[in-house]
């Protein structure tokens, strides 16, 4: 039984033409889909349905969601802030379904471990499906073909893109915040449960029906700065404890030891450096992985010695980071998400390291972004196709078992790396045709592995910016054969069934591609 | 000949149903208007459309007009932060008349005497008629009978409503930024026009069809703050020069030297120490004439004498505030438009010191806003009757002279202080009835002269607050009875004819009163 029909898009993949109900554009090339109409607009409030003394508390979270009209089928959405320490987005849930409440979609701006018990939600009919990165135990799930729905992952600039163009109609968005004032006023960069940016909960603090501030620091009027707006939120609920310290930010971030994985980021960062990118006021972004920190480091070291200054960075910000900035090796750190203790302490005290938003970095639905500006970017994959195309959602077995985060969105950079180790666990990660398309290899230009520097062809002025120079220089096949030699062929295919279980959204809300249910 | 219909609203008074075309709600009382409906939404755009490379500027503003599709009939809005120092929005509007447009609506957050030549667009068809604030000559204009359509006036929160709601279609506007980089992010609060906040673009920027940035002073990207986000804006604009500084900020704002304003300032002190609103963490609003400047002087010198400490003062900021600021009397300024050098120094320099717009203050189709959380605010009006009834746009002899500014926003401060002399240019300020509506009796608490404080009946509060204090406590009757007393008799009524020239609105968007055209 199959109840779907299905299209092939510009990108050749097999897609449904329809997602829980609503109909859907195949992907149409990189720019070539053309959005019509307007923005998704809120309701019009008045002033005189909230307290003129601006305190806008509750005793709970069950009174906040009765208040704000909680019913079946509603969508409520969360956000990824405080990662795996995360105890609200759990919380909404379970008072709604205490609460009586069934079918509810749930649209985090991406889940973790922790969020594992919204599966036993899921199974007892309070929600329905979840829409948002599904990592770990909820992708196994939806991979295994238990949800009900189909799981939609989008980019972090592709989720903004679907509240903002009505995609996704959020009826009540729970805001975990660090700190708060009575009035909604929020942000992550003070208190016990400090994270940094609040970036991710923005657009549904704008665009929900209904909003709902949770925090543990509650503080008196005006709560600065007010990265959520208070103008925006209907209720403040007060808890003892939004999340776990521990698991929000890691202490430190930590650089890779592997030596393969060192080399990597050594060839990245001379890849930046010898193709003229590394110049006076240049940009890039590197995540938070061991290979990016490395890099960033590579190239810190190459930047002093050169006596070069970026003009900014972006983040995932680190201690790495910071250092930078602070040693005046950048002007700026444009902050999408917050990593690590002194990234916190850093985006709390320093006004050079500016918290962003998807909206200013990554939404292709808006006038520019920040992601076309950056210089470089340096990003992982979990497979890289001989056509470039790249893989962040699935594993070579065809488990969902990651988001895309802001991964889409980065590859708009002029010059977008893949750093990968050629061989992951014994299985090669260059492939002839990833399993799953989360981006399409006309963006990605450069790949880097511990055999060798792959350049797309297409950018043949990148391959003449670093003719000449000691970099290993290879065709992506020539890497990608020479590690079959050794691992002895090419690997598996996985086994997937007909039934899709999920879709991969391109940045512009069009359908790039299938997530298939496993096999037995 | 008369085209329009009226009728009689919950005020009393007689306002036109229609209004430049548009059907209008009479005003219904103090939170007696229900919204409906969804906000107002501009078109969704894409990234494809804009530089990848973030570098939006074109060589001129007619150029940019022509790119955002100039035509006939449309909406153009500029705004006051450069004040009578402005160059940009009459340059604009030039532009558009030699583009050889017609019957343009410009709608500026307010218009300086500088704009006076609109008057000759006005006369050659180029501009069809004004909503905004119309100071002085425009003001005069208008009174006269001899602008095409009906002025609209509306408070720096009506106008955001105006916006957000959709009463008001913004076709392009064009923001004079003192500093911008080419992607369009802005601030006002560097450069060498630095004139402080942006806040009255802001709705402009995010709801406007097409938004042009003009700069004097273009940094390489990130512009930081972003007070106007490059995301929303289409094109980016280089001048010499948009504005003349000597005239866009003071250099500093002097406290009045007039002995009978003095005594009213420290009356409102008193009134504010001895009602015990001056309180460890209260908050006040007072704006930057002489009177208020006064004010904030003994109310400064009183908190100091009492070891109290304010969680929040509003401005308009000024070297006064700022000094609060930094002796430590007050935690944060929250500031709505920036007066002096001293306080571009500071909004520019100190986190304490944070821009606010009409959004978070002002709005009253919010969520809240901030308000009616001030403790006490302190106005001036031009009348003010019998019934605690305010005028602030027309003067006795019924010309319209003045905007409303934030003035009818503020009314809902749970406290709000009218500081006037009785008598002024020997025309008596309490009247019978104000000869404009611009404020509603029931909002405004106290009333403080230099013959004496009267407390509006309602009130109860707080007469029993100042009962046995040594403050000139009288009834409103008793001092415009003293007034006329000595002028010899109550002020002559106003000739004025019975043809709507513009009309006032309330905070809600319905028609609270009309102005009527000059008579002979």
């Amino acid at each position: 039984m199959n109840e779907f029909e299905f299209i092939q898009n510009a990108a050749g993949r097999t897609v449904p033409t329809t997602v829980n109900g609503k109909a859907q554009t195949p992907y149409q090339g990189v720019g070539g889909f053309e959005p019509s109409g307007i923005k998704q607009a809120p309701p019009i409030r008045t002033c005189r349905d909230y307290p003129g003394d601006g305190d806008k508390r509750v005793p709970d979270l069950e009174t906040a969601l009765k208040k704000c009209g909680l019913r079946d089928g509603m969508t409520i959405s969360s956000h990824h802030h405080l990662r795996n320490g995360d105890k609200v987005a759990l919380k909404a849930l379970e008072a709604a379904g205490e609460l009586g409440v069934k079918d509810l979609m749930w649209f985090p701006s991406a889940s973790f471990p922790c969020h594992e018990p919204v599966i036993d939600l899921m199974d007892q009919g309070v929600v329905h499906h979840i829409e948002g990165s599904m990592n770990g135990p909820l992708g196994r799930y939806t991979s295994e073909g238990k949800m009900r729905g189909l799981g939609v992952l989008r980019s972090h600039g592709g989720r903004w893109q679907a509240i903002q163009d009505g995609d996704v109609h959020i009826d009540i968005a729970v805001i975990a915040a660090p700190t708060a004032d009575a009035f909604g006023n929020a942000n992550g960069s003070h208190g016990p449960s400090a994270c940094g940016s609040l970036g991710f909960a923005l657009a549904d603090s704008i665009y929900a029906d209904h909003v709902i501030v949770v925090t543990d620091n509650l503080v008196p009027f005006p709560c600065l700065p007010w990265q959520i707006q208070g103008n925006n939120v209907d209720f403040v609920v007060e808890v003892d404890s939004i999340g776990d310290p521990s698991k929000i930010v890691s202490g430190t971030t930590q650089i890779t030891k592997s030596p393969d994985r060192l080399l990597i980021a050594e060839y990245v960062a001379r890849f930046v450096r010898d193709a003229g990118i590394m110049r006076e006021g240049f940009s890039f972004q590197a995540g938070a992985g061991g290979i990016a920190l490395a890099f960033a480091q590579y190239l810190k070291e190459m930047m002093v010695d050169a006596g070069v200054k970026a003009r900014f960075v972006r983040g995932g910000s680190t201690q790495y980071l910071v250092e930078m900035l602070e040693q005046g090796l950048t002007d700026f750190i444009l902050d999408g998400q917050t990593f690590d203790l002194a990234a916190v302490e850093s985006i709390a005290s320093n006004p050079h390291h500016v918290p962003t938003s998807p909206f200013t970095s990554y939404n292709y639905h808006g006038k520019g972004n920040f992601a076309s500006m950056v210089d470089a970017v340096v990003l992982g994959a979990t497979e890289v196709d001989v056509n470039f195309n790249g893989n962040v959602n699935t594993h070579s077995d065809g488990a969902l078992l990651h988001g895309i985060g802001g991964w889409q969105n980065c590859l708009f950079s002029p010059c977008t790396i893949l750093a990968v180790p050629a061989v992951r666990d014994r299985i090669p990660v260059l492939v002839d045709e990833v399993t799953t398309l989360t981006g399409p290899g006309e963006l990605i230009d450069v790949v880097v592995t511990e055999r060798g520097i792959a350049i797309n062809p297409r950018r043949e002025d990148l391959i003449d910016a670093v003719e000449g120079s000691s970099l290993p220089i290879r065709p992506i096949e020539e890497i990608k054969a020479e590690v079959e030699e050794i691992i002895g062929g090419k690997p598996q295919k996985p086994k997937l069934t007909d039934r899709p279980v999920a879709v991969i959204k391109w940045v512009d809300g069009t359908v790039l591609d299938t997530v298939w249910q496993l096999g037995e």
